[in-house]
């Protein structure tokens, strides 16, 4: 059955050839999207157990607890997968900023179409 | 500058070494996320230049305008870039479900940790 991934019950996170999935945690208060990054199997794990978000930091190379340096800690209320369990959604109450910039959401700019190219414009 | 990439105000997207950047599909209506997805920089550009969303496939190995066999397209009312411009989010008008399996979200799913490992759960 092509269709077995979407309807199954059984958790079963397709990570890629480099060992990761992508992550987007959105704030459960506004729905809003907070910032994208990865995990991989020790990550997700970590994050159903503890109820804390843990990433895969791919320019350090290391396992990184959200907020374990800043503070800014994520408890995850929910964690859904996607219809091929390649993706997960984490709905977190987000204490601080998401981004390391300060600002709430790490997706603060707006590309915005020129006559000559793209610019992008500040949102906040 | 480190931070550089975080301030400017052009649109500098970092594809991986794939060529693909990732894309998530908010919607504008509720906010909450519908899809998570991937572009190639043709992708990326027609989402611009058509305010349609466009992915790359990567099952199928090909360009793929959302909703172009389904009709459950996509109209982009914003697209954002995230901090290191890694990540982009585009808010969409979503025209029937954004799922192929005819969920409003590809996130219909979320994890359950039980005493013999975690099982899913359907939302709708």
């Amino acid at each position: 059955m092509t269709d077995a991934i979407e309807e199954t019950n059984a958790l079963r996170p397709k990570f890629g050839p480099d060992g990761l999935i992508v992550a987007a945690a959105t704030d459960r208060a506004s729905g809003r999207l907070l910032m994208i990054a990865w995990m991989n199997a020790e990550a997700l794990q970590k994050t159903i157990d503890t109820g804390e978000a843990w990433y895969w930091s791919r320019s350090r190379g290391e396992l990184w607890r959200k907020g374990a340096t800043s503070g800014h800690t994520q408890k995850v209320v929910a964690l859904r997968v996607d219809c091929d369990q390649d993706a997960v959604e984490l709905v977190v109450e987000q204490k601080g900023p998401a981004c390391h910039t300060g600002r709430r959401s790490c997706f603060y700019r707006t590309v915005k179409k020129g006559d000559d190219g793209s610019m992008l414009v500040f949102e906040e």
